[in-house]
């Protein structure tokens, strides 16, 4: 099947359908009784009832269950910045999967400003509405800024989805490849190439989970203590990864050049930078049988049959049509479903490591060809639910007061 | 039927639903062909068309038919500033009975502030989303600068529905009243009381109607030229009222005090007001056979069986449990399904009027009980969204861009 036939396909099912997703009552209103009840005089007692005590919106409103997906268009897809009405389709799209996935009520948000304090400001306005903010799309390193104010700023959980949603999903499938393969995560030699939202994202995440070799690179080459002119994220990445630099510049070990010097012998490349950038020349400097994840879109950094003859032992791509595909889909609706339930204050990162573990398990024989779970497997949401769940009761967090 | 009774099943209604709306998929999603057409890969193709034709978001996505209805809590009903959460049950129950009457989908949202700048900002970041904006339970005077700050800033339609619902209902039932009574409107003398959101709107669309003899009272008596402290809105209506005053302050035509002055030998009292402020006493004081509408929540200016006792020849409240409701249902559903089928750029006051004529056209035998039509006769959207959309060609409005 082409690409470009299955684009333009989208554009008639979308034209077909008017759009993707609509907003419906739950309740009947046939005569004069139903239309008092849902609406005035009757309603006024629940206005009442909920002015007297915040919490009970909880029960008596739809806000429990709905959340917002919002994107400013800066960073749409892979396409760059298109700004807000072309992000509509992909809003809308992902709220039609947060309805499929885990009954989550999700509204598509397209914001007219790119200014971080209008944001912010608009975001932070419209919040008593929600149970929680899916920010998306939101180019780097804006997109870092924005999720943490709002996080000190708001009650309910708020996730930036192509930081977070993204980091899950490898991690959850590098868990299965390293088991395949039989190495160590504390001595798996990782690249990172790509310091966008995702990249910055995952490798926070491998940190946390116990990775000690990690290299980032961007366009520049490798991310190291003393590169200059690194914004503020890059900063504290290279203080984390590269760490041979720390102790010595001028250590062997210390990687300051291209990926044609850092992916030297390493056992995993995790590419969510730009298509065709991994060649099968590059494949063949790293450790024998590495594990590649080529997730640039809609083009990988290598094609998954180059890379298997180029000795790649598991390949993962963002695409639906390879084996392997990391897909949010299988973080986000879950990370709602149970933040929403579980009546979260807000995301951790420890919830984010536990729902990755979870992820992993829903694969019950992992293979090369088998190290994430299916999109329309059912174990995904309701893993990752029930792992944003219980990380919240281990962790005692302060339950949500909406 | 006890009206406690009536909130406590309306607390129970909404707890057994959690809230009365859902935001739903209106595609299927049942393998990963469907996938791909409703998110990623095949979605980018729809940003494509849209980034490069911003209009074809129009057929492409939901904003379509979608609005928002916002309201920062501070006049909820008549219940006063209760603040963001307690409004969400009504901003609810209005997208439920959008979506039932007219097929309009809403979104509510309640805003965490009453800063007028801070609420133009939030709507203005949020307004791409949307086809339309549905302004709800804003205090006056402060809806007033909201709206007309709104209708300027943004390329969609902008409604604030206290004001100018309420307005139109209240001119299609005084059209089939005076016509019962064969009073010719430009010799009708109407009293309004009460100057808020809905009194200012409903005054002025009976001067756009061409009525000549109106006086506007409010807690302080009747609005005239040369009363000191009235704020913008109500200094307007003075100019506009009360027309005796105009000319000589001391012509005995001039009214300066109070309700039991400027009611003698009014034809019409239209209270938007408080609950029993209007006395069997006052109504005698009136042109024989008056015409109330006592529209105060849920406790009218007078009960109607008072009025009639005392000699009135027709009578509406805003209640479902007396003839003739006053209930905005008959307008805001009809307007948005206008404007959104029109594209219409903005809502105009001549839109308004037609509407009103329209559905005063509803009520096929118009008789004292029966100036208004059933909440759910269909008519009334169907009347109502043709009117918005005629006056729209009528006009030659530019089309909405998007």
């Amino acid at each position: 099947m082409k690409r470009s036939s299955l684009g333009e396909r989208s554009v008639l099912l979308h034209k077909k359908h008017k759009g993707k997703i609509e907003i419906t009552g739950k309740v009947a209103i046939e005569d004069r009784e139903d239309l008092s009840l849902v609406y005035t005089p009757g309603v006024a007692e629940v206005c009442h009832v909920i002015a007297n005590d915040p919490k009970r919106s909880r029960e008596l409103t739809s806000k429990r269950n709905t959340i917002a997906v919002i994107s400013d268009g800066s960073a749409v897809l892979g396409l760059g910045n298109l700004g807000a009405l072309p992000a509509l389709p992909v809003m809308e799209g992902k709220a039609a999967l947060f309805k499929r996935f885990a009954n989550v009520d999700a509204m598509p948000i397209v914001l007219d400003t790119q200014n971080v304090d209008e944001i912010v400001a608009a975001i932070k306005a419209i919040a008593p509405t929600f149970g929680g903010i899916n920010l998306e799309d939101i180019s780097a390193p804006r997109c870092f800024e924005v999720e943490e104010r709002l996080r000190k700023l708001l009650p309910i959980p708020v996730m930036h989805d192509d930081q977070h949603g993204t980091a899950i999903v490898v991690l959850a499938g590098l868990l299965n490849a390293l088991r395949i393969r039989g190495i160590d995560k504390k001595e798996a030699k990782v690249i990172v190439n790509g310091a966008g939202a995702a990249g910055v994202s995952i490798v926070k995440l491998l940190l946390m989970e116990g990775f000690r070799n990690v290299v980032v690179s961007d366009s520049k080459g490798a991310l190291y203590t003393g590169r200059t002119q690194m914004e503020s994220e890059k900063e504290k990445l290279a203080m984390l990864t590269n760490i041979s630099c720390q102790i010595d510049i001028d250590d062997p070990r210390c990687i300051t050049g291209g990926l044609s010097t850092s992916i030297r012998d390493a056992d995993v490349f995790i590419g969510v930078s730009k298509g065709g950038v991994l060649t099968k020349e590059l494949v063949r400097l790293m450790h024998p049988n590495p594990i590649i994840f080529a997730l640039a879109n809609p083009d990988p950094e290598i094609m998954p049959q180059e890379a298997l003859e180029a000795g790649a032992s598991i390949v993962a791509t963002g695409r639906s049509d390879f084996p392997n595909q990391v897909n949010n889909v299988l973080a986000f609706p879950g990370l709602f479903r149970g933040a929403l339930d579980g009546g979260i204050a807000q995301f951790t990162d420890a919830m984010f490591l536990r729902a990755a573990h979870a992820l992993a398990a829903c694969v019950k024989k992992p293979g090369p060809n088998n190290i994430i779970p299916d999109p329309f497997d059912t174990c995904a949401a309701r893993a990752v639910a029930q792992a944003v769940k219980s990380e919240k009761k281990a962790k005692n967090d302060i339950w949500c007061t909406f």
